[in-house]
């Protein structure tokens, strides 16, 4: 597959403009583009404006209501409250993001609840825009059920990504967005295509054995990273995202590949820090480069690999691309300005 | 090592005894050691009341200040900041945890970042407390550097536990307290004592290669879970809880076995989030007990393992434990009785 490379303006245009053409207000598209923009800078292509076309595949079966509502309440100074109203992913993100932000500003931290929300796009966005507004933060989501609980043979679970990300002043802040599988379903998908075997870890079968075999793991489930660990991780993700935030949860989350027709009633949260009221920008800005400097510093297993930050390789992805272009993949690029032409 | 079996109450008295006889005012004491008796209640007998001989030893070092004055600011009205002045860790967690739990009351959510402090326990027993009050929590600490960063081949951070809770109103919490290594290193101690390897992924050696020998590893590092992603989460604990909060962080924390008379200077952090406010209590029972119910539905891998909730091992053992009473090593009895005679 051959790659098209664009400035960040167009691309944003674009996927703006196709958003438009499914339905979107042009406020909301031009939010939810953003986020999606953001995952095509980072380099996080699967979670970027190639999910343009699969969200309005969902909007035409109602499966999304691209016109909806998003309602955000406060239950408390601190608490937020959002409705997403089966409104497009990154749309419902960004309002919760920014309601959150405005009620962290007040009160120095501020959690927010989502549901009725859909797939909102990769975390790192959200993360980001938090850190350049000065704020840490930890964000997570639950997901489409793909991961069994630990000693369990039947999937109860999703991936459930969890992000957490911290301000540096001036400089590029550290910012973590990890699924709680060891590895994506895509990888197992491409594994059978090639006809090759998965590395030990990564799936059970429907027996809940562990496999190597990619249709046997098609077939069972993921395994969660670090055995009970990441497992716990999930459940607590999912407690937070969905069962508190008023949002369908475990196996009540619907799948969007078996029923794209169907709301997921998917769950969020967001929980916001200022970290300026921490102490002085000078102050973080010094204690961030020390941090970095240390880690940096590590003598590498492999010289030729040195050891680098979460969200390093993001970061730098998205300084060349915001200079040299944005790359997608040149089937995405077509499919969007089809979409965009209406 | 034949165990000792006494009631909760009468382990709590000789503990706080221990703790005054050490130099500890009597309310410090009573807060200090009602989180390790909780540890031992719910089986973490490494982090129970067995650490207040070690925790009275770096007293005697000048390593801990037993007078400590905990010092609590509220730089916003969901902000807190603690300066711990050195003190036994329990307390200085105590004391950021109630503070937490005040600030999130007025404003829903409430963050408490912590320096100046030391091992403060494990983690559930907070969570249990804030979850008994009606809160959801997310708590962390850093902690003397044991782990690799990924990729590299010297120790540069701790294994950072991570602990996040969810409340059920009338019924068990959800509790997860996790750390980032694969094992604990003194797992790896025993393996070395018993002459056995170690399994694959635990540990690496000085050169950053994976290793099976307990001596080799001991000499290296211990492995994150989940490679790239334990190591991630790791580094942003160390983030929130170390360099946000003021205190120490990576390789400026000491070692309290290698500098047992010098203050680590320890950070933590607590977000706490009143689960009140989110919705009625019998709206959240309900929520919590299909969630545990679809759960606990889950065909098991192996039938006589059932598939459980995080946290549900050490609830159970809480539960036997208050009916039954305590179990504590004998030696670890003996030791707190002959501190709490003075």
């Amino acid at each position: 597959m051959t790659d098209a490379i664009l400035p960040e303006a167009r691309l944003l245009d674009l996927a703006t403009r196709a958003l438009v053409a499914g339905g979107m207000r042009a406020d909301d598209a031009s939010a939810a583009a953003r986020v999606l923009v953001l995952a095509d800078l980072f380099g996080l292509r699967t979670h970027g404006i190639s999910r343009v076309a699969q969200y309005l595949e969902r909007v035409r079966l109602d499966g999304i209501d691209a016109r909806a509502e998003v309602q955000v309440e406060r239950p408390a100074p601190g608490l937020v409250s959002v409705n997403g109203a089966n409104g497009i992913g990154p749309l419902v993100g960004m309002r919760a993001l920014e309601a959150a932000l405005e009620a962290a500003r007040n009160v120095g931290v501020a959690a927010a609840f989502v549901r009725g929300s859909n797939h909102f796009g990769p975390i790192m966005p959200y993360a980001y825009l938090a850190a350049q507004e000065g704020f840490a933060s930890f964000i997570a989501s639950n997901a489409t059920t793909t991961i069994a609980p630990w000693g369990g043979r039947a999937t109860r679970l999703g991936n459930n990504p969890l992000g957490i990300g911290v301000p540096n002043p001036g400089g590029d802040p550290v910012l973590l967005d990890i699924a709680m599988s060891v590895a994506a379903r895509a990888k197992i998908r491409r594994a059978l295509a090639r006809g090759e075997a998965l590395p030990q870890g990564w799936a059970a079968d429907a027996e809940g054995k562990p496999t190597t075999d990619p249709k046997a793991a098609l077939s069972g489930f993921l395994l969660p990273v670090g055995g009970h660990k990441g497992y716990g991780l999930a459940i607590m993700v999912d407690l937070l995202a969905g069962l508190l935030s008023g949002a369908a949860y475990l196996t009540h989350v619907k799948s969007w590949v078996d029923e794209p027709g169907v709301a997921q009633d998917l769950g969020h949260v967001f929980v916001l820090i200022d970290a300026t009221k921490l102490g002085p920008a000078d102050w973080l800005a010094e204690r961030m480069r020390d941090f970095a400097a240390i880690i940096h510093d590590t003598p590498a297993a492999d010289p030729a690999q040195p050891v680098r930050l979460p969200g390093e390789m993001e970061l730098a992805a998205m300084a060349r691309q915001r200079r040299e272009g944005v790359a997608v993949a040149a089937e995405d690029l077509a499919a969007l300005e089809a979409l965009a032409a209406g």
